[in-house]
C-alpha cells in the first residue's frame, strides 16, 4: 500500500489509497492575485495570515505555499520571500507545507527552514528539471509532485502524459527516491475546451495507481476553466477523481460545496470511519424523516422521501438495505 | 456499445455508456408514502400528477410508476390501478415509463397499455420470479431491472451478488432477450451500516459492465439511509456510481443538488456535448472572474480565484491549460 507521509513540526499526515482525500490548499499563492503580491513583495503578511487561517479553519490538510510575485530576476528575489512566508505560515498553523516554487534555489532556501517533511512541488519530467529537483528531493528526503510535462509541453495524449510520469518516477529510481514519494500530477485540462479532459484524468489516475503505484494530485479547479457556475463541475470532479483513485487535490478549502463533496466522498470510499466525520461535521443538517407531500417536492433541502426501494416490495430488499 | 432503448409513444431515449446519465424519477411510488396510497385506492390521482409533472420538469429522463397501495390480494387490486396511473402519467408527460411491480400480473396488465418501449422493474435472480417476469419480457419484447437477489436474500458478499446477475443475464438469453435489455441492480446498501457499501457498488458496476457488458442502476438514495444531511451523500455517489460506469439510477429528481451532480458528471464523462446542457442550464449562474479577497474566503458562493496553477509557473502548465 502506497503511503506518502508529510509532515509539519507537530502533525503527520499520510497520503494513500486507504486514507481520508489529502485536501492541499491552494490559496497562498499570488499567481494571478495582483494584490497580494504587490503586499508580499511590500512585505505585509496580513492576506497570507487570513489565507493561513481561513484555510486550516475550512478543513485543509496541508497547504500549498508559492511566493513566485514577480518573473523579475526570481533567483535572486523568490527564496528570501519564499523562506520568510513559510516561516510566517508554520508558526501560525500546524498543518504540513508544499514548498511551490520554479526557482531550484527557492525549493533548497525553503527546504532548509521547512520544519517536518514538506512536500515539494513541482518536478517535471524535463530534462534540466529533473537533474535540478531530484537531487534535493533525496537530500532532504522529501516527497515531490511530479507533473506530466517535458520539454515538449503538455501532451494532450494521455498515454504520453503517462509515460511522462513513468520517466519521472524510474529517474527519481535511479536518485534513490521510492514511488511511494513521487506524487504525481496527471495534468488536468479544462473540460469547455477539451470534452475528453474528465476520462482522461480518470484513467490515468486509475492506469497510475494501478500501474506505477503512485499517490496522485491535481490543480483540481483547472477542469472547469471558462464554464458557468463552475463550483458546481469541481463539486462533481471531486468526487469522480476520489473514485478513479485520485489521493489529493490542490484546491480552495474555502468552498463549502467542494469541500462537502470531499467529506462525503470520505464516506463512500470507506475512509471516514463509521462516518464519525461526516456526522459530527453534518449533524445539524439532520433530515427530516418521513415522506414528503408533493406539492413541496425540490422545495425543501431536508425534506426527506423514503429511500428508493427501501420499503419497495422486490425481492426482500426493503428488510434488507431499509435498516 | 450497450444500448438499452426505452420509449414513450412520441419519445425514445437510450441508457448507455456513452448516454447522459439516465434518471429514473421515483416519486410515482405509494410505498412507504400513506397520503399517496390513500388517495390511489380513492380513485384521487392528483398527487400522481403532480408528482408526474414536477419530475419531468425537474429533469427526469424517465418515470418509475409503482401502485402497490396495499398488500391485502395485490393479484387483485393491484393490476387495474397500475393500469389506471400508467394511462393518467402517459396522457400527462411524454417521457418512457417504468413499469414497477412485484405482481406479475399487474406488470402484464401495464405491459398491454403502456405506448412506446417501458422498462419492467422488476426480476430478480429467483426462480419463480425469473419464470413469471422474462416470458413477458420476451413477448414484450422490453427491458427489465435486474435485481441482484434471489431465494436466499441479498448477499452482503459482492461477488454472490455478481453471481446472481449474471445468472439472471444467462436465463434471459435462455429465453431469447438480449443482455443489453437487461438493466442490473447490483443492490445498495446503506454506507451507514457497512462501511464498505460504496465500494461494492463501484466494484460490482465496473464488472458489471466490462465482464457482462450491461447497464446498471440502483436506488440511489439507499446509501445515504440514516445518515445526517443525506442529499449531500447522494450528491457526491452519483459522480462516484457514473464514474465507475452506471448508466442509471431510480432517484428524485426534484432534488436540485442531487441533479445538479447529474448534470456536471454528464459533463465530466464527456456526454455533454459541448456542455451545452449545463451552460444551458447554469449560465445564469456565470461566476464572478478575478481574485477573491481572502477576507471574503468562503463568503461568496460565486467569486472565483483564478484556477489552481492555471498562472501558476510549473512547466508552461498556464500557457496550455488556462486558455
Amino acid at each position: 500500500m502506497t503511503r506518502t507521509i508529510v509532515a509539519s513540526a507537530t502533525k503527520e499526515i499520510t497520503i494513500g489509497f486507504d486514507q481520508k482525500f489529502c485536501v492541499i490548499g491552494e490559496r497562498i499563492n499570488p499567481t494571478g492575485r495582483k494584490k497580494l503580491a504587490a503586499e508580499m513583495q511590500a512585505g505585509n503578511f496580513d492576506t497570507v495570515k487570513a489565507d493561513a487561517l481561513a484555510q486550516v479553519t475550512a478543513g485543509a490538510t496541508m497547504l500549498d505555499v508559492n511566493a513566485g510575485v514577480t518573473a523579475v530576476n526570481p533567483n535572486e528575489t523568490e527564496p528570501p520571500l519564499l523562506v520568510k512566508t513559510l516561516e510566517m505560515v508554520q508558526e501560525l498553523v500546524d498543518v504540513p507545507l508544499s514548498i511551490d516554487s520554479s526557482v531550484t534555489a527557492a525549493i533548497e532556501a525553503g527546504l532548509k527552514v521547512a520544519k517536518g517533511r514538506p512536500l515539494v512541488n513541482s518536478v517535471t519530467g524535463e530534462e534540466e528539471k529533473l537533474e535540478a529537483i531530484l537531487p534535493l528531493i533525496k537530500k532532504y528526503d522529501v516527497p515531490v509532485v511530479a507533473i506530466s510535462n517535458d520539454e515538449s509541453g503538455i501532451s494532450e495524449d494521455p498515454d504520453i502524459r503517462f509515460d511522462v510520469a513513468k520517466k519521472i518516477v524510474e529517474r527519481a529510481a535511479d536518485f534513490g527516491i521510492k514511488a511511494l514519494d513521487v506524487v504525481v500530477d496527471p495534468l488536468v485540462m479544462p473540460i469547455g475546451a477539451m470534452g475528453t479532459a474528465g476520462k482522461q484524468v480518470f484513467a490515468l489516475v486509475r492506469r497510475l495507481r494501478e500501474e506505477l503505484g503512485v499517490n496522485t494530485t491535481c490543480g483540481l479547479s483547472n477542469i472547469s476553466f471558462g464554464l458557468p457556475h463552475r463550483h458546481g463541475i469541481n463539486a462533481a470532479f471531486i468526487p469522480m477523481c476520489i473514485a478513479s483513485g485520485m489521493t489529493s487535490a490542490i484546491m480552495n478549502p474555502c468552498r463549502p460545496q467542494e469541500m462537502e463533496m470531499v467529506h462525503a466522498a470520505n464516506v463512500l470510499s470507506g475512509n471516514d470511519q463509521d462516518c464519525t466525520e461526516w456526522i459530527m461535521t453534518y449533524k445539524d443538517k439532520v433530515a427530516v424523516q418521513g415522506t414528503m407531500p408533493s406539492t413541496m417536492a425540490g422545495g425543501q433541502g431536508n425534506t426527506e422521501v423514503k429511500p428508493a426501494g427501501a420499503g419497495r416490495r422486490r425481492g426482500g430488499r426493503a428488510a434488507r438495505t431499509g435498516s
